[in-house]
């Protein structure tokens, strides 16, 4: 049994991986910190959890957290970076789900997260967590910087493509589409529900905190530098991203449809659809599949590929579940392996 | 492992007996038929369930269900009936969750189903599969009427009091909305998209088919006729039924909180939260809980008791499965453990 | 052309309000206040009233609102108290939206609201805001006290059945739900999309500040203190209120559709839809009508009406400006003809 | 005066037609036609209307649709190219909100439509009503063919770009998205609420009916073909269409934001936001305003512009009454100047 240690539960993403840890069969949660519920049970704030999960919040220790064998980070971004060295320091492993060690150029990091990195030191070591590209160097990892909801559908769309070097890689879109869920759980007017029910809208279209993470990321896969637009959209949904990717193909006779079946042919979580699907994002709510279709209209030199995933799940802490599994040779689907929640 | 059939996996009752089923330990579905789908895989129909479940439509067969130990009818009024009769013939157990044997009264049964009954020698045998009240009786039987999603929901309310014998049971009143699931999965004007999204209505204010089913457990528990007034509504969401029930006491010095904290305190699937709370639909979304908060505004002599369930999971396919749990000496809450998805 | 001012434009009431007096062909705002907006446009706070709205706001100020013929306020409860004496004492009118005037026991105010009342000298010539009740008296008033929205629906309501005197007034009960605006424009978690959407709840159901208001009220209609029972619900829609009213007919020959039909024969803004109706929230989206539906289910002494209204128009700012037309001798319906928007 | 006639007012663009001309100075809807619901009042479909529109609807007729002066067909596609000839030779004038008479090509539009077309002489003299492009012809047209919700949306948004001759017209991009009023008002499995609800996808990312109409605008407006991948998304909401437009500058020096503040400068119902925004769908719920915004992500060649407009007003009927108003020399903007509805 994995002993793990939760910094920052309040958020939807550590509701999250309660939610999944409490299904788990080889994992349990003994620690969980929040500086602002401490003595509070967790089902106080998340009454879904009542009967199923039977823990307070406590004050953020780095001795208790020492005593777990995995701690995962679900706070903001910058937090982590302030007590991952303490843990690791002590053995424990770490997974962090903020953005803190996912850039592996500090001062892009600094420049959009606007402040300085505290554990710079780490990022080398730090790895991306994203199985389908980097298994290996996840299993053998003490410190894993797992990938932002949008970073995830964007990379797991291209790579297939850029993986067999057959588009223009100076020319890539994504036109990203994201519940609300994935702007957090603060207080703020923009968030509202009569602020965004019943209407749709673009943001960030000059440019998103996402977007050196996903350009590092494809670059890593395509072997060099990337031109990618990347347009996000804020949905009137609880759950979900669906990602619609646009790319030129270099050489019009491929087979798209079974390049992205062969890559994906032994990944459990990533489901190519049959040829003509369009996924939706209710079929992987509350699930850790990634589903992808791509089309080629008119048969012409346009790929378009279309991913949907919960932004919560195979976006979050899903993937940082998978990650643990990998870590500490448990089956990759172990606690993963619910269906998505239709209707 | 118990072998599982299911008649009429199109619907919303169906597909959510699929999702629970693939993750419960003991159980296994192996035959799933439909008219209409014959041949076709169950993921064509339902993306969702791609990769968890792996079975195909197949014609209604008497044979084939007859070789499950348990065929659930997930069917719409009047088709079970036809078809029971001849697999309980075989042996086979049956579940069935639409309205055919919940009514012991058959002249009023056909009077709010419009038809003559095919099989009304078979409902005096048929046992009530509301577990909180009939466990006993659930554990013997081989023909369980799954009770009705809003029935489920006005009977957990008001057993505590019933059964105390503490109010005034000429004057009920259950004023219930449901998602919109709860309309089933049939082509139709009014519960298109734009016309039920940001509107709320009620419904047969004047008398719906759930009362009398209704008015009959609320008078097994009372030990005599009730007076009832049921008003269902129509909420502009997936999945989810909020019960408010209104009563008069009739002894003012009653505790009602302790009254359904001791009436429901070996329950696994009934919540009763601290006095003070209102519960949420989303804090039971695809689980098996009902929750339930019980208040006396000004602490005068009106009790009025609130109740969430998930229609499809308590109110339907998760208490099937409890039930089944049930008749197989399973633990009861064996696959039904997930937490509800929020958000 | 009637000078309008208005305190607090930045929440939804001072927004509906500016949408709603922009096609009133006999008012036309001049001043709109808000001390945190100060210089800034209205159309930048909302897109919506680009093109058609071309004001900014501006510091709240007596001189200026008093160089309007009307102030409406539409701030927080606890506000108007403090400016309104010094702008009725110009000879400037006032409409209130908030509840500062509606309570005529000002310690009772003073209880629910937990602040001391700052102009309880005004309270007494203060007219509360419901034509179909009180339109003489608003002809005639200076300080106008416009209802709440859950209080405008259960007025309506119960009004033909009080003035009667058929129903037993020591047992009414309102089983509200209102659209998330309700709740107003302030940053909160509670009130966050993913925290509301696909999801119900009842709130407060041991007591609202809406009560006291409602209860003088039904009281006055009947001519003697009444008991009610009032749970408010939260809907995952943006604007509507639906109340289901309870209540015993004193007198069962009562026909109750002719009761209602005629006390709202001539009334412009309230619908009573033919029997059988169960009037729909979106009916009335974004218009002043308020419809209502009267039922006695199995024909007994339980009468059961129906009643939606737009809790930003009949439930607010539309009220508001029903109340400014009769104030002003302009035709009632001037401005408020527009029909509810669906879908 | 005009006298009004619709023909097919039972669906949503009928319905908003009826709503818009409630409200117009200088309309009158006197005759409106519906074969399933002949002698039936409009208010009975659409309780909305009640108090507002005081029609039934009768059996489609020439001769009382030609005692009209203009006849709007909110039919099917298919279905107008049957009557209108005969309408025409009336002298009564015709704006036709289906696909009938927007494709010059007929044979393109029989191979889209699947049926050969019944009036392709008349084809020639149809004025595509988009007026921002087409007002001249407009004014001296009987025959006016309303353009679709999404190539309207397109359209607006890369006119300023085409008609500059600043972009690559060999690859533009039209990632849309829309509401789910616009799949009409026929009962349907895929577009019932839980099917909806609480998800997003794309359709059609193979090829959609409006692609041609769409081709041939963008190819009018920029002098000769244009490669388009047009990608259609379905929005959980109730209205809206969201647009979002990708082109590479073949000049990097172009002000964009100048060329759209120019280009519509003179528009009342084309809004360019200020430099930085972002357009919400919900600005311009059930008004007539397209709000656009244009992006220059990197101030690279990329040009990202959004586009937000109501499908069901700005994208059919209020487009509709705005071609009326310039054939009949009303002031453009008459009964079109109500402010999006938000919240």
């Amino acid at each position: 049994m994995v002993k793990i240690g939760i910094v920052g539960g309040t958020g939807y993403t550590g509701a999250e991986l309660l939610r999944l840890l409490a299904g788990h069969p080889n994992a349990k949660v003994t620690v969980i910190t929040s500086r602002t519920e401490a003595g509070i049970p967790v089902s106080n704030l998340y009454p879904s959890l009542r009967g199923v999960v039977d823990l307070c919040f406590s004050e953020p220790d780095v001795d208790s957290l020492a005593s777990c064998d995995l701690v995962f980070f679900a706070t903001p971004h910058g937090v982590a970076q302030n007590t991952v060295p303490a843990i690791l320091a002590t053995g424990t492993k770490v997974i962090d789900l903020s953005a803190d060690f996912r850039i592996r150029d500090i001062p892009l990091w600094e420049q959009w997260y606007g402040q300085p990195h505290g554990a710079a030191e780490l990022v080398p070591q730090a790895v991306y967590g994203l199985p389908e590209y980097n298994r290996s160097a996840i299993q053998s990892a003490d410190l894993v910087a797992c990938p932002g909801c949008y970073p995830t559908s964007v990379q797991l769309g291209l790579m297939p493509l850029l993986q067999a070097g057959c588009v223009d890689i100076s020319d890539l879109i994504a036109n990203a589409a994201s519940g609300v869920s994935g702007a957090g759980r603060q207080a703020s007017v923009a968030n509202l529900h009569p602020e965004v029910s019943d209407s749709f809208k673009a943001y960030a279209a000059s440019g998103h905190r996402h977007l050196p993470e996903i350009e590092q990321g494809l670059a890593d896969m395509a072997g060099s530098e990337v031109g990618l637009t990347f347009v996000p959209h804020l949905l009137p949904i609880n759950r979900g991203i669906h990602t619609t990717l646009y790319a030129n193909l270099t050489a019009t006779e491929v087979d798209v449809q079974a390049l992205f079946e062969q890559c994906y042919a032994n990944e459990p979580f990533v489901d190519v659809l049959p040829a003509g699907s369009h996924p939706e994002t209710r079929s992987v709510r509350g699930s850790n599949f990634c589903r992808i279709s791509v089309h080629r209209p008119g048969n012409g030199k346009k790929v378009v590929v279309l991913v949907v995933e919960d932004n919560l799940t195979k976006g979050a802490s899903g993937q940082a579940v998978q990650c643990m599994n990998i870590m500490f040779a448990l089956p990759e689907t172990a606690g993963l392996s619910m269906a998505g929640m239709v209707p």
